[in-house]
């Protein structure tokens, strides 16, 4: 039983369709192409899977197809590869009119969507997310970016797709570690404004680890839920959209420091949500049993609350490239209790030393 | 005696000054900076003629200033320069709220909008113009965009600036061959939707080739006038806008064929222009005495009347990659008459390879 979302952005509104087999239902993607033409930009890793089914249900609809096959994991989510892409589109005399389907994780959708955003200064674009954090995360919102070697997402645009197609059957052949990285962005919705779903949580992260295609079904078009009211109040994060980053600024630094894809975003982003849960109970925010409760969360999701011991000095250099610095001041998103975060640069330097101290060693 | 444009975007709305030494006016600058810091880029020309001015002006109203100062030439309107840009921006910690400031001509100002249309997905932009070209035409309407190998702009975006600082006595240190490169964009206006202006020019070419300021004044406010207009009505070029593309299908084939920085953009852009005169001809719409009309004020402007002698199959393949092709059709900007410009796909192959022929030995 397929489900129906809509981002709410006026003129750039869109749905995104959840549910198993969306991927191939052609009458959900045909009358959103402006063309007989198609771009599907997808890795090695995904291409075998998906790729054939994708490109049948185009070709049946009268639609051209090129792929372009891209290497898979966040250290190529760069230039050079960008570039790749360009290079293809050019060469095939893609037009402003082509669409770009996105078919993949969160980096092929961030790097084709950027492509997309760039290309002739924009063409239509699709995202067809097929791990778990793409599906309930970057998929969604239109932010889209390449890395810097300086900092993670540094360079990108905010371009929303015409369409999202989150088709639960690619989680079935995802990886243990991604489902669980998929997680904690999962488990992020609860923490900054859904309470409710961080109790049901609790109660059922064990059927989401079994791959339980009910209990999947509901987490993701709960979080999308989440994502798309956000996005729809705040699209280019001038306010509450910031919130969404909970736990990011200390996991950019971590995947950043680490070098780009030896952390997943999903292991960074929980580590750095106990960073910034150790930095609210240090500012009195949240009790030590609050702390416990959401550690407790993480790790039964089979998530790191430990970041790496890169040292507090290279974790606040790394940080200082955050997009939220402002006026040379880090704003960092914190908690006051589950359900409810802020954007607050109260924590001072030390505070913030001493909360990676104690969860970086 | 500064005159002021608004170009009317709504949010984006934004003020072009127009006049001599509004560059160094802090008061039209300081109250659109959003912190203490600003970004400048510039080229190695430009740098040691106006950066020390624009720079002072800045630094005694409390900003730091971080220049950035690229290689000049259309050549350089790539990637790799692009990241010579980031490369400083994150280097020097620079947030989301730091405007960059392009203080240059027309590569300057694509590639430093560019730029801050991708940095942490949008920064704030001031355009400061010191070419004609530049002044009249792409500094207005928020086009920025890299070249690629295989066509001209296109990869970029629609990013509009805060502010366009138009500085008439910039022009003073114009090279001849500058200046009347921009012409060509000067007459672009009259050509395509200001009938009044094209025979004004006719009258004045010379006083403006002298560089007599009340003449460059009132072409360059008359010209960003028309730009204004039609970017307020027609952003995203869905229509009207790529009317301002009159020669530049043609142009942009003559300087990638050529190699970028061979001929100006604005001299390919007045052969181009009469390739599209000519091929209005053969189609019945314009008369020969009207082409001829056209190509002496070409001519008395200093500029070539004839493309470069690549063969009409290599301009054709060239022209492919136009962002105006739509279904495989190239669509080119042609006149029915001095002062009115039409989107047409009504030429045939033939008919476009013939017109080539007879402008391109």
């Amino acid at each position: 039983m397929n489900q129906t979302l809509n981002v709410a952005l006026g003129e750039r509104s869109y749905p995104i369709h959840i549910g198993c087999g969306v991927l191939t239902d052609a009458e959900l993607v045909l009358p959103h192409l402006k063309q007989k033409n198609a771009v599907v930009v997808t890795n090695m890793t995904v291409a075998p899977l998906y790729l054939d089914a994708l490109r049948s249900t185009l070709e049946k609809g009268g639609v051209s197809v090129l792929p372009v096959i891209l290497p898979d994991g966040e250290r190529y989510k760069t230039w050079e590869t960008l570039n790749l892409i360009f290079d293809a589109l050019l060469g095939a005399h893609c037009e402003r009119n082509t669409t770009l389907i996105a078919l993949g994780g969160g980096v092929i959708g961030d790097m084709g969507g950027f492509a997309a955003a760039c290309y002739q200064r924009g063409m239509p674009f699709i995202q067809v997310p097929t791990t778990l954090l793409s599906l309930v995360d970057s998929s969604v919102g239109g932010k889209t970016a390449i890395n810097h070697p300086l900092g993670k997402n540094m360079i990108g645009a905010f371009y929303q797709p015409k369409l999202v197609l989150a088709d639960l059957s690619t989680l079935d052949t995802l990886p243990d570690r991604e489902l669980q990285a998929g997680l904690a962005e999962v488990i992020k919705y609860g923490l900054i404004r859904d309470p409710d779903f961080f109790i049901w949580l609790e109660s059922n992260i064990d059927k989401l680890l079994a791959r339980d295609k009910t209990a999947l079904a509901y987490a993701v078009h709960r979080s999308c839920s989440n994502k798309a009211e956000v996005v729809a109040a705040d699209e280019r994060e001038s306010g509450e959209r910031a919130l969404l980053n909970l736990g990011h600024t200390f996991g950019h630094a971590i995947e950043t420091g680490m070098g780009y894809g030896v952390w997943l975003h999903g292991e960074a982003v929980a580590a750095g949500t106990l960073i910034a849960a150790e930095l609210s109970f240090r500012l009195g925010w949240l009790s030590a049993e609050t702390v416990q409760r959401i550690e407790k969360l993480f790790i039964q999701a089979g998530l790191p609350v430990q970041g790496p011991a890169l040292g507090a000095a290279r974790y606040l250099e790394l940080m200082s490239h955050d997009k939220k610095v402002q006026d040379g001041k880090l704003r960092l998103v914190l908690l006051k209790e589950i359900g409810k975060a802020v954007m607050s640069d109260e924590a001072g330097k030390e505070l913030i030393r001493a909360a990676i101290e104690a969860r970086c060693t």
